[in-house]
């Protein structure tokens, strides 16, 4: 999800120069510093009560296997401890009380922008999705309906659609699991394509968090797992959240 | 660009499944069914005449360093053997008296639908790129400027909207060097963040072709080559489009 413009994530491209991991990040504290529980983190990035919108909810444009599974997993949110992941316009809108480290700079806070993966605001047209997230297990279901307006392919979602949805459903589940905030990689090898306006399933893992890195993977299929769409790994790089307005 | 949702994609997808090439791929010819020209491939793909629109023209919100890059583009494609490749709504558009290998089903047909890097029409919102193909070398530029609507760290182009178009600029590559017609996989390191608004410029070079297989690279970076923002490979397996109507 958040990637830095900055010398900071420039040192973090280079494996050579991450063999010690936190002394090429300019003020920022040892692997120690890394003290935040997964429920205070789900509850900075998962406010109960918002007035922002929420774009994870259902709407009509969702086929009824998106549907079905939803409530599926929203019944897992009252009884097995998954929490629902809401999707706001902006990362901004999620770090409600604080704010990227210092070392991060950002240049620009304009209110016309938005996140990549809900560009698309008419319902059903672009990016349909939901995050569940498991805390215990530290892993994650993101259900993905793509829109006629990710095409590649006539009538199949464009592989870069889903890679881009990839990267973000691992960098909610990254920051949530241990607070990986920057991208440092990513892979991913096609199997099949997504039919426009199907439901893929893509189960997300935390394979190990090491020092100040976290290692992911996720499998892209159908619901009856009979057709595997793609699987990919990621690497992503472990700050915290400082405390402060986000805006 | 292209990807099937069928077996012969999920075949594509295994490693192992490919040791021979074409033998996993039904109705297909051997290797030495590649016959198109580079130039016979940049006629089909790039009409100079056409009533279709193309996306991939100056407008208000480029920024003077595109612009100016634009330029010197266009200036080597009437000296230098430079072509420019235009953006079409749809895969289809590019396609005109000819078609998809019939290996590859297309389920799908709708008029609704949108090339996912084209998926934001409001100027300067979301994608803006162009793409120059140098055919005897093999290699083409892509000039991106990303929009507000692309953002994923406040201030900065997302991950995944420049992979999805790392995607797309390999494979319109892939296939005008020698029918590179599906994406294998892809991988990508980051080292910094696209300012929102600014210009990135994505060098791809088709690394090798062998067989089937087309193995891509690409580097993006500032124009000034001074901040590397990523770099990225991906393979592609060799498909001849067949003669016929896409549509």
């Amino acid at each position: 999800m958040i990637r830095t413009g900055f010398q900071v994530a420039a040192r973090l491209g280079h494996r050579r120069a991450l063999p010690g991991g936190p002394r090429v990040l300019p003020g920022l504290s040892p692997t120690s510093a890394f003290g935040s529980s997964v429920d205070s983190l789900v509850s900075i990035f998962c406010p109960k009560k918002t007035d922002l919108k929420d774009y994870a909810l259902p709407n009509p444009s969702w086929c009824p296997d998106m549907l079905s599974l939803y409530q599926e997993f929203l019944e897992k949110t009252k009884t097995n401890g998954w929490v629902k992941i809401p999707s706001f316009k902006s990362n901004k809108d999620h770090l409600q009380g604080f704010k990227l480290p210092s070392t991060l700079a950002v240049t620009s806070d304009k209110d016309d922008s938005r996140l990549f993966t809900r560009c698309i605001q008419v319902e059903g047209q672009g990016y349909e999705y939901v995050i569940f997230f498991q805390p215990s297990q530290k892993k994650s279901v993101c259900l993905f309906q793509p829109g006629p307006y990710l095409e590649g392919i006539p009538g199949f979602a464009h592989g870069g659609s889903l890679i881009a949805l990839v990267d973000e459903a691992f960098a909610k589940t990254a920051y949530l699991a241990g607070e990986g905030l920057i991208t440092i990689s990513l892979s991913i090898r096609f199997q099949n394509s997504i039919p426009l306006g199907s439901l893929a399933v893509m189960n997300i893992d935390v394979e190990k968090i090491e020092d100040q890195k976290i290692y992911m993977s996720c499998i892209i299929q159908s619901r009856d797992q009979q057709t595997v769409y793609a699987k990919s790994s990621g690497v992503f790089f472990r700050l915290p959240l400082e405390e402060g307005s986000s805006h």
